[in-house]
C-alpha cells in the first residue's frame, strides 16, 4: 500500500490551508491512489474522481469550504472531494450498507451544501445559493462544478438563462473531458471541442488581464465594449458569454500552477455577475485500466489493483433484464424497418449500444435530454414510426409533462422501456424507480406493463411492438433476470390479460412486477406445510385484469396486492377498482405491498427489498394474521 | 361586419395558391379582421395570432400542407392557421363546448400534425419528424415555429442541441416579439433584442446569398469556412450556428415582400441541416385594445367590437384564489424578510405580479423553466431562505424530477402554490391539473394540502409558512372563491388534521379540497329530506388525519372519497391506510371518486365538473345505492 504522509494529515480543508506548493503535489498523488485503492475495494464510479483531483484540491486549497459552498454536478466525482472533507476513514464503505453514498450528500457532510445524483442540476442550486447570500448580505463564494455532458440537459441552459440576467456572483466551473457517461453527443459537445481546439491554453496572465479589465468600476463600461468588440474580433463570443457569463478558459484542469493562481484571482477580484471557468481534464487520469474506460468503466465494479482484472463472480448468471430487452428489441426490429430506438445519455445502460451498433441509423442518443427525449418520439410516432425509448424510471420523471402533454394526452404509440424499475442497490435512493407506476397508470390512454421474469419481459418486448395505436410502457428492474427460458418466438399478450400462477384458497397474492418470484417461494413453503394459497401475476398495472381481479376477490377472505413502487400505483389502481364495484363491501380483508413512505439508502438489492418488507419475510409477516400461528412457525423454520 | 370577399374563398390553403400578390396583401387584411371578431364572441389568445398572420398566409401560399409540416409551439397563435385551414365555420366556437380547441390538436385537423398548448415542444417535435421523413425516404418540409419566450425552456435547447447534431432538414422560424405570456426575461432574451438591435433586417438578397454560398456542393466547404469567419469578423456566430443551425434573420415578419421569397428560397434550396429563421414581429398587430396588453391581454375575455370593452359579469365575485394567495403572502413577507416567490414565467397568472410590485428583491421569474425553478427554489431553502414556487398544477409536471430527486429526497422546506389544481375551463384537457396528488402524495417527506375555500387557502398559506422542515404544496382551483370570510389573522392548521363538517350517520363523505362546497349542498338537500350524513374535509392529501378516518370508518357503513384529481392520489392514500389497518376486513363500503380516466376538453368547469361526475348529481349518484329512493326522488325533484 501506497503511503499518503501529506494526506495522512488532513483531517479537513483547514489542514491543507498551510501546505508547501510542493506538498500540494505530493497530495495530488496522495489522493488520487488513495482514490484508486478505495474504489478497487467498492466499486464505483471511478473515472470521474481521478479527473477532478487537483481541481478538488485546488478548490479547497483557495476557498474556504463549507463557508464558501462547492456544490459537485451529479456528485459522482465527489470521492476525491470526500477524502478531504473528514470522510477519509469511511472511503471504504463507498456505496455499502451504511456507509458513504456514492454521490454528494447534505446529511452525510455539512462540505456537501446540496445533494446530486441526477445530472445537471448544479448551476441552479449554484445560483439560489448565490441569491439567498446576497439576500442575507453575506459574503461566501458559491462555485459549481459540472461536466461537458452535463450541460446537454436543458435544465443547465435553464439556469444559465436566468443567471445571466440576475447577476449574482457564482462561479460555474466547466469540467470538460469530452466524455460523460457516453461519449458526449450533440451539438453543444461539438461546440466545446471547437472552442478547446481553437484557442491554446489560455495564461493565468490571460485570465488576470480579463478579470482587470472588468474593473475599477468607473471603468468597467468602457472596457467591457473593448472586450466584446476584441472577442468579435477574435472569432466570436462564446455561448457563455451570449447568456451574460464571464467566460474564461480554456484551462489546463491538471496544472496546478495554472489552477491555483486562477482560482485566486477568481476569488479575490471583484467581478459581479457569473463566470464560467473552463477546464480541460482526462477522465480517469493516472489510472491506465479506467481511462480505457467508455461507458463500461463510468462506474466500475470491485477490482484487482494489481492485475486490474474485474472480480467477477464465477457463477454463470442469467442475462440481465437490459440485456434481453436489447436482445428482443433488436429481433423485431430485424423484421420491422418502424422500430427506432431513443437514449438519453445512457445507451449501455439501456442495452441500446447493441441496437445502435446494429441499426446505428434507427438509433438516437439524445444527450441528457430527457423531455427532449420523449417529445422527439411522440413525433416519431406521429409519423408511423415505432419508438423505444429506453429510460430508466427515475430519469423519466425528467420527461414527465411531455409523456403527459405530448403522447398520453395525444395517445400516440410510444414505448417507454423502463429500466431500473423498483430498487436499484448501491447508486441509492435518488436512483430507486418508485414512481412510475403511480405517474404513468393515472394517465388515461396509457398502457402499463411490469415483467416477472426475463421470459415475461419477451414478451412484453412483443406486446409493446403490436400496441399502435396507444402508448405503452414496459418496467423491469435492474439486474439479472431468473433464468426463466425466453422462447424463439416470444407470444404477444392480450391487452390486461393476467394470468393465474397458484390455484389455492382463502388467501390470494396479486403481483405485479419482479415481486411474483418472491410470492411463489413463499406459496411453496406455505404448500409445505399444507396451506394452499393463491397467487396471480397481474402482468397489467393498466389496463387492470378486471375479471380475473373479480375472481381473486370474489373467491378469497384475503387478498394482497404487491409491488416494488410507491402508493399510489398498482395497489391504488386495484383497490379503486374494487371499491367501486362493490368487491369491498363484504368484508373482503385487502392488504396493500408497497415501497414505504421512507428513501431506502444504498445497499444490495436483496437487503434493501428486506428493509422494504417485500422480500418473503416481508409477505409472510403479511399473511401471518391470516394463518394459523403453527404453520407460520414451520414456515419461520425454514432453512 | 367587415366584407372578406378573399377569405370566402379559401376553404383549405389549396385555394390560396393561385392569389395574386395583391390578393394576398387583403387576405391579410381579411384574416386579421376573423380573427378579432372571432375572439371578441369567444375570447381567447388574441394578440399571437394577430402577430402572425402574415407569416400563417406566408407559409401556406409557399409549403403545402398537411404534406408539409406545420408545428405551432404552444398553439394559441394558431387561430389564423385554423381560419385557413378549413375550420373558419368553427372558429366562433373556439374554447367552447363542442367547438374548437384554443390550440392545435391532432384529432381536430389533419392541418395540425402535433397537438400543443405547454410551451416549447416545436423544435423537438419538428425533428422527429423530420427523422422519420428521412427515415422513411419522403421529402416534405418541416416548419416549427417558436417564440422567444418558449426558448427560455430547456425543452427548447436540448432539442437544438440534438438537432445541431442529427443535422436533418428542419426549419425552426423564431418568432420574436419580446413578449411571450409576461414580458420576456432571461440572458435568452437579452441577447435576442440584442441580435435585432445590432443588424438591420436582412434583406432577401442577402438571404438568397447566405443560402447559396451553401452550395453547390462541391464549393461548400470553402464557402462554409469563409462564412464562419466572416461572421466572426461582423461581431460574434449566433447561438444557434454554434449550435449547428445556419442562422438567418432578423426579417420583418409583417413584410409579406420579405417573407415570400425567403421562404420560396427556404423551401427550394438544397441546404442540408437545420436553418432558423428569426423574424421579428408585432404581438396584437392590428388592433390597439390587444397591443396595450401586457400579460393582461395575453388571453382575453369576451369584448366588444367597437368600444374594446371587456364584457364582465356585473356581479360582484369573490376574490380569485390567485388574489387570495397572493395576497397573504404578502402579508407574511411583510413581516417574514425569508419569504421570497419563484415564478416560471407566469406572473400575473399565479399573482406574484402583486408580489414583486412590492418585493421587488425577493421575487423571481426565472423564464418558462420549470425545472431550474424548482431546483433554485430548493437552493433557497437550503440556504435558510422560505421559497414559495407559485406554478399551475399542470406546468409543476415539467419539474417533477426536481420535486423528487431536489426538494422531496433532500426534505427541504420548499413550498409549493399549485394553483389551477383540477378542472380549468376553456383551456381544456392540456391544462387539467389532474395529477398533483398523485405525483406528490407518493413521495416521502411532503406535506399535500389542498384548499376548500379562499378562507382555509388563507390557513394554508400560512401553515406552509410555519412549515420549516419538510416540502409542502397546497393546491387550489382555477378561478373565483366561494366568498368565504377570510380573518385578518388566518390561523396555522396542525399538520395532518382535518376537520368535520356534519356529523351525521350511515353514510360519510371525505372530501379534500374545493368539492367541498358540493358535498355539503348534497348533505343539505338530504338533511331537508330527514336524512344525516357526514362530511368530513380532509384538508390533508398528506400526512392524512388518521384518527378522523379512522372514527369515519368506525362509525358508518358507507365512506365516500371525493377528490378533483386522478386516480392514485387522495383516495389512494385513503384507500391504503384502511386497508392496511384492516379497517376495510367488516365491509366497509368504500367508494373513491376521482376524475375519470379520460381527457375532460374545454368547456366550463361546472360543465367539467359534471362530465366529470363530480358535482353535486355526481355525489348523488353515489350515495344512491345507499339511501332509500323516494327520498333520493325527493331530492332529485329539488330545484
Amino acid at each position: 500500500m501506497q503511503k499518503t504522509p501529506i494526506l495522512d494529515k488532513i483531517a479537513s480543508p483547514a489542514d491543507m490551508k498551510s501546505l508547501s506548493r510542493q506538498d500540494l503535489s505530493r497530495l495530488v498523488s496522495e489522493l488520487r491512489a488513495e482514490v484508486i485503492s478505495a474504489v478497487s475495494r467498492t466499486g464505483g464510479h471511478l473515472g470521474a474522481g481521478l479527473g477532478v483531483v487537483e481541481l478538488t484540491i485546488a478548490l479547497h486549497f483557495i476557498f474556504n469550504a463549507p463557508d464558501d459552498k462547492i456544490i459537485w454536478d451529479v456528485g459522482h466525482q465527489s470521492y476525491p472531494h470526500k477524502i478531504l472533507t473528514g470522510r477519509r476513514g469511511r472511503i471504504r464503505t463507498l456505496r455499502q450498507a451504511g456507509g458513504l453514498s456514492g454521490f454528494t450528500r447534505r446529511d452525510e457532510s455539512p462540505y456537501d451544501p446540496f445533494g446530486a445524483a441526477h445530472s445537471s442540476t448544479s448551476i441552479s442550486a449554484g445560483l439560489g445559493m448565490a441569491v439567498a447570500r446576497d439576500l442575507q448580505g453575506r459574503k461566501n463564494h458559491v462555485i459549481s462544478v459540472i461536466g461537458d455532458g452535463a450541460m446537454s440537459a436543458g435544465m443547465a441552459y435553464e439556469a444559465m438563462n436566468n443567471a445571466g440576467a440576475l447577476k449574482s456572483r457564482q462561479l460555474v466551473i466547466l469540467n470538460d473531458n469530452d466524455m460523460s457517461i457516453a461519449p458526449a453527443v450533440g451539438a453543444m459537445s461539438a461546440y466545446l471541442s471547437k472552442l478547446m481546439s481553437s484557442e491554446r491554453f489560455l495564461s493565468v496572465r490571460q485570465v488576470a488581464k480579463k478579470l482587470a479589465s472588468r474593473f475599477p468600476a468607473d471603468a468597467r463600461r468602457a472596457a467591457k465594449r473593448a472586450e466584446d468588440m476584441a472577442r468579435g474580433l477574435i472569432g466570436g463570443a462564446t455561448i457563455f458569454s451570449q447568456l451574460g457569463f464571464l467566460y474564461l478558459g480554456p484551462v489546463d484542469g491538471h496544472d496546478l500552477d495554472q489552477l491555483l493562481p486562477i482560482l485566486t484571482n477568481l476569488r479575490d477580484n471583484s467581478h459581479q455577475g457569473p463566470v464560467l471557468l473552463h477546464i480541460r481534464t482526462e477522465k480517469g487520469r493516472g489510472h491506465p485500466f479506467a481511462k480505457e474506460s467508455d461507458e463500461k468503466y463510468h462506474a466500475v465494479p470491485r477490482f484487482d489493483l494489481v492485475s486490474d482484472d474485474v472480480k467477477k463472480s464465477a457463477v454463470n448468471k442469467p442475462p440481465t433484464y437490459t440485456s434481453v430487452f436489447a436482445e428482443q428489441l433488436i429481433a423485431h426490429a430485424e423484421t420491422d424497418p418502424r422500430i427506432v430506438a431513443i437514449t438519453a445519455a445512457m445507451p449501455s445502460g439501456t442495452g441500446l449500444d447493441k441496437f445502435a451498433a446494429r441499426f446505428p441509423r434507427r438509433s438516437f442518443d439524445v444527450g441528457i435530454a430527457e423531455q427532449h427525449a420523449v417529445t422527439f418520439a411522440a413525433a416519431l410516432a406521429a409519423e408511423g414510426m415505432k419508438p423505444f425509448a429506453a429510460i430508466y424510471s427515475t430519469f423519466l420523471q425528467r420527461g414527465y409533462d411531455q409523456v403527459v402533454h405530448d403522447v398520453a394526452l395525444q395517445n400516440l404509440p410510444v414505448r417507454f422501456a423502463i429500466d431500473r424499475a423498483g430498487l436499484v442497490g448501491a447508486d441509492g435512493a435518488t436512483h430507486v424507480g418508485a414512481y412510475d407506476m403511480a405517474y404513468l397508470a393515472s394517465l388515461p390512454n396509457m398502457v402499463v406493463m411490469a415483467a416477472a421474469d426475463e421470459s415475461e419481459l419477451a414478451a412484453m418486448v412483443a406486446t409493446a411492438v403490436a400496441i399502435d395505436d396507444a402508448p405503452s410502457a414496459i418496467r423491469y428492474p435492474r439486474g439479472e433476470g431468473v433464468g426463466a427460458v425466453i422462447p424463439d418466438r416470444p407470444t404477444i399478450i392480450r391487452i390486461g390479460q393476467g394470468r393465474m400462477m397458484r390455484e389455492g384458497e382463502k388467501i390470494a397474492l396479486l403481483s405485479i412486477g419482479a415481486r411474483l418470484g418472491d410470492c411463489l417461494d413463499v406459496a411453496d413453503f406455505l404448500k409445505a406445510q399444507g396451506v394452499a394459497i393463491s397467487v396471480a401475476d397481474a402482468r397489467f398495472v393498466k389496463p387492470l385484469d378486471k375479471d380475473l381481479i373479480t375472481r381473486l376477490a370474489a373467491e378469497h377472505e384475503v387478498l394482497i396486492t404487491i409491488e416494488e413502487g410507491s402508493v399510489g400505483g398498482f395497489g391504488a389502481q386495484v383497490a379503486q377498482f374494487l371499491a367501486n364495484r362493490g368487491l369491498l363491501d363484504s368484508g373482503l380483508k385487502l392488504r396493500m405491498m408497497t415501497l414505504p413512505d421512507r428513501m431506502i439508502d444504498h445497499n444490495t438489492q436483496p437487503a434493501q427489498l428486506a428493509e422494504a418488507g417485500l422480500d418473503t419475510d416481508g409477505i409472510l409477516a403479511c399473511l401471518s394474521p391470516f394463518i394459523d400461528a403453527k404453520i407460520m412457525e414451520a414456515v419461520a423454520m425454514r432453512d
